[in-house]
């Protein structure tokens, strides 16, 4: 479709154009490749036995890279703000021992070094895609980037700001769809599907799609798992909590590890319709 | 989830509650069963040759169900609206010839008795989902309603839609997600799959998605029908045209018949791996 | 402004051009003069003895017209709808003893020759703008009708649905602005002031501000209609209601008559201000 | 509005309560007062002549503050980007010699103590308003602070945003209404000035409303500044550009000091019959 590969200008880096599609490997995993990348974990690293616990069982059905903040963005001063450092140790810690990747978000430059030092691929968050300073700096580390989409940030817009990080020279890029803000209220976000499509139409970078923050519903997890994949996602990022009832943040749209498990299993046959697998 | 399943009161008549989900049969068609409903044709019904050409053609790639414009809701009264009568009777015509049920739109109270002799299934429009005083009067008619959810309608403004319908006498309801408005302005629609799979835990009613108007672009038809059954929908509403280019309206988001061939390659494996067929 | 007014296509009647602003007489008030048009009443007519305290209180408070609906659009099928041809009959009684126009909704065309006997002025409400069926219908009608902007309508949409009434013969449109629907939770919509102020700059309809409906707060209907005032607003439409705590529709965003006086003491300077006057 | 202010937690140092309303005093100004605070200039600083003329010509017109931008947020990495701190050093130089306050944006912590030099007020941008990180750092700093809204920010987030800074014990915060995204296409932004009541009846704070990006358009910022101060904003904050064709960044909504002195008289009327007044 002309008009639409016209939207990118030909300089632009992010465009697909002729180039193959972008492959990023981090321990064992290959971002953007016919495996699926499959990222499990809780919000927030809350203690060092609950991460290893929920890593332990998320690796058992078949996650390939765990998630955990240490660094949360939240919207009110007096929420809880994360484990900070303490949080990164655990983070590296869990990694090891599982042989999995692990990500993470980044919210100062400041602490971009750190971050670098413990998370094989650093995060920006929804409330950063706007922050060119934090986009700019990333585009000088050596680490795989996560690029999350802004809570009403246009596809163009998305795009520039992953433009940033490649210009800057960073070419390790994953975007990640985690839904707009639209008008409805049952859902916490309104996942926008059609974007991951049309991003992997116009663009070479892979994209992930996190069911989680996208509906804010624990319920709906599974079947936009799913639906991500029918529609040619990369990878799925999804919050597991051993005890979401207790979890400090997000316990309403985490899965517990058994369904996880059973999102696993539901997912495999949507993957391998799709040419794609879930296991290496 | 008990706090979502609260949101609709028990005296609800679209509520799942302990009903079975309703399944709703037109002329072999069965919506809301295991067989997935596929409905195709053009945005509006423009002569009896391109209908019957359309119908042909869908038909062989496998739809069971034919759409079609008769009376066609326009943003400016100078753009084509549609052949009215005329294109009702070929609708008719057509739909008999190919034995296929035949939808089509009504904006009129006026005009029910007229497309209901014409149309198995009825069609209302996003423009017109809070035309309570239509919805009412749909509810007193013998066929089947789509009922399509408004642009900028919460979910919860679409079930209490459908209870207009269900209240005033009439069960055989569909509800149709066709995208609703937001920022993004790539995309013609921002399509909320995630809608399709909350609907389904909270009304025993089937749900159709499209597309089409739900993204507005050609290219994005087939990887969100792939989606859309993912996430749970009972089936797909398509445009196809023979020449898009030349279509009288949306030419853009429609399918040629070969598009419309492949799409249905493509989603049979989908459909499969959810317990669902394409044919019956 | 060149680009601006090439949005409208010069064949448009609701395009300013060179054409003089349009000025609607009724009942001794003329909307779209250096008069402000003061609309007050409850948002339904809920009995003759209420309605007839509402419109003395805000006649002697400067009101100029009276507005309360007697068919209501409801999202819930099992709200109160309205009293219908009885809300009617108390409407044109309580106009004519108070020698004020009177102006409520129509939802449907079968319903257009009955409200045109009862009412000055026929509403469309936000829920009906894109009812173009409707809007031709009343085109072909004697009375004035407002035009509300829907809930998610731009302002492209909404000059075109205007074009429906007056390409169908009716030049006495009045539009009304009540807010278009965001993701912001605490106001009831977002009242966009600029959209006035735009339509006054491309087109010669008076324009009208509902700031009860367009923010659903009673504490921001008085600042809310000095800024109408301010941004260049023929009119204001207000929710005005004895006791609001009892209302039967809308009484967190109904003023008390006491409320509406003060509200009309606060606009009275900025109106002089902006060489308007708010009295005959 | 016992619902309302409830909504703001008892212990929110932003909650009006019984506090009385903050007012933030700089180079003469007292922004929060019943003087209105008039900002006025380019969106970026171009050049020290250009900066300088554009400061005679606004300080002549009434204008009490100087904007001027030296580190721009581009959604584009490839579009301007300001002059950094070359353009700090104008923006300074021009204050003093036009004995006005100075005000420009910080979009990187590390810029702090650099942008604190040079400027009187450091604006947070929308993009940056959930860039809790800058905003924890900029509660520490000794310059009043300007907190503009984010594109999609509820009333409550940005409200919390505030609480951040507020929190890190810089009491000197002015909130900055500057539109929400929408779906509306004609207009840059939808300005939204119930959020300015609603703030002003909530909250202590002082609050601005920027008419240039919150509509895009500049016909339109004359009408939405007299909005704006009807509806109880504290002060505006205006482009003006000598050449607005060849301005770098926003030419389309900035104003001609011709235009910016039309405003200042079309202003002065609405500022008194509010209470206000618009020179020292």
């Amino acid at each position: 479709m002309s008009t639409l590969t016209d939207k990118l200008a030909n300089r632009m880096l992010v465009k697909k154009g002729d180039k193959t599609n972008t492959i990023i490997k981090v321990k064992g995993c290959a971002i953007g490749s016919d495996q699926l990348a499959i990222v499990a974990g809780p919000c927030a690293v809350e203690s060092e036995d609950l991460f290893k616990e929920t890593a332990f069982k998320v690796r058992g059905a078949g996650a390939s890279m765990l998630r955990g903040g240490a660094f949360k963005p939240r919207t009110s001063p007096y929420s809880f703000q994360g484990l900070g450092e303490k949080g990164l140790k655990i983070l590296t810690k869990v990694g090891e021992e599982m042989n999995m990747a692990v990500i993470t978000e980044v919210m100062d430059s400041e602490d971009i070094s750190l971050v670098s030092e413990h998370a094989d691929i650093i995060q920006i968050g929804a409330r950063n895609m706007h922050n060119f300073s934090l986009l700019r700096k990333l585009g000088r580390c050596e680490r795989p980037v996560i690029l999350k989409r802004g809570m009403a940030a246009t596809i163009e817009e998305w795009l520039l700001a992953a433009e940033y990080i490649l210009d800057a020279g960073n070419e390790q890029v994953i975007l990640c769809e985690r839904g707009v803000r639209t008008s409805e209220t049952w859902t916490r976000n309104t996942l926008d599907l059609a974007a991951v499509a049309l991003v992997k139409e116009l663009s070479h970078l892979p994209v992930l799609v996190d069911p989680s923050h996208g509906t804010g519903i624990r319920s709906l997890v599974t079947p936009m798992s799913k639906a991500a994949i029918a529609a040619g996602a990369d990878g799925i990022m999804v919050e597991v909590h051993p005890h979401p009832e207790k979890a400090l943040s997000d316990g309403d749209q985490s899965l517990t590890p058994r369904g996880f498990s059973q999102l696993m299993r539901e997912i495999e046959p949507i993957a391998l319709s799709t040419g794609r697998r879930i296991r290496s």
